[in-house]
């Protein structure tokens, strides 16, 4: 699918089948992971893959009941690796750089799900505290967002977005 | 072109050629930019695109130097929207969420160039505080990337990336 098709496409998933994802496909999402764009090539993330559903529960609860997490195939925890950003840059490896490199890993996800007909969400809001507890996360390890992962049970409209006129400034505010 | 190929393919470009790059280009870059998916879509980022020379040479300056800012066609400066971060989510809207909004904009924008024949740089280092005065940003825009565009004259072989065994953990760390 192309690029710009993919991007205009793609919508947050909150309803999945029970269709099995194939771990064929998971490989691929992990490799769009991978070749993500990071500051300076650190690197500063982890996955923690998670399809046991007691797991998938926990983490439900984690994000204050958000059914999506439940109810997805399989789930994606992406983790910010602060001992990584830290050692490479600091304090703003710790609170810029790796928060992009795991938007960024995020996105390519996003964009590759969608075009092998998978939907997914991106989940933000959820107590890191807790998350870190499910899946057992060394403390220099921050949960920054779950990706829920499956076959879309739904189909639903774009959300709106502002004009370009609203968003963009030439050379200076 | 396909959305793994981009994913794939994309480089760090830092030299690039005096081609124009036409406006329809950069009208399909926005529209990538627009598309991104924000936390409850509150779109917590503007765009400044600068194309003026000595502009240019004050972000590059910002930018510690780095020339590839000074050498592209056209530079996008992505700001994090703190009052509309703050509006919607709080602290962890301005120390999070519009990070991770100012990051998927701009992955878009580095995958659809790709697409388009274009290259591109994600820049991180840079002073804030002297961005904010080159493109007259209000207090509560952060400048959080900018994004040097033109077409590429470089072909950088692809950098290392960890296996997915050094990234990857099964259920639980």
């Amino acid at each position: 699918m192309d690029v710009f098709e993919a991007i205009r496409g793609r919508r947050s998933i909150r309803k999945f089948t029970s269709q099995v994802v194939s771990e064929e496909m998971v490989n691929v999402l992990v490799e769009a992971a991978r070749m993500a764009p990071t500051a300076g090539n650190a690197q500063a993330y982890m996955l923690v893959i998670v399809r046991e559903g007691e797991r998938k529960r926990r983490l439900s609860e984690a994000a204050f009941g958000q059914g999506q997490v439940q109810m997805a195939f399989v789930v994606f925890v992406v983790c910010a690796d602060l001992k990584r950003a830290m050692a490479s840059y600091g304090e703003r490896g710790c609170s810029l750089y790796c928060l992009q490199d795991t938007a960024a890993v995020t996105e390519n996800v996003l964009l590759t799900a969608y075009s092998l007909g998978l939907g997914t969400c991106w989940i933000g809001a959820f107590d890191e505290t807790a998350v870190k507890s499910v899946i057992n996360a060394p403390v220099d390890m921050r949960p920054v967002v779950m990706i829920s992962i499956g076959y879309p049970a739904e189909m639903p409209m774009p959300r709106p977005r502002r004009l370009p006129s609203e968003f963009v400034h030439n050379e200076t505010f």
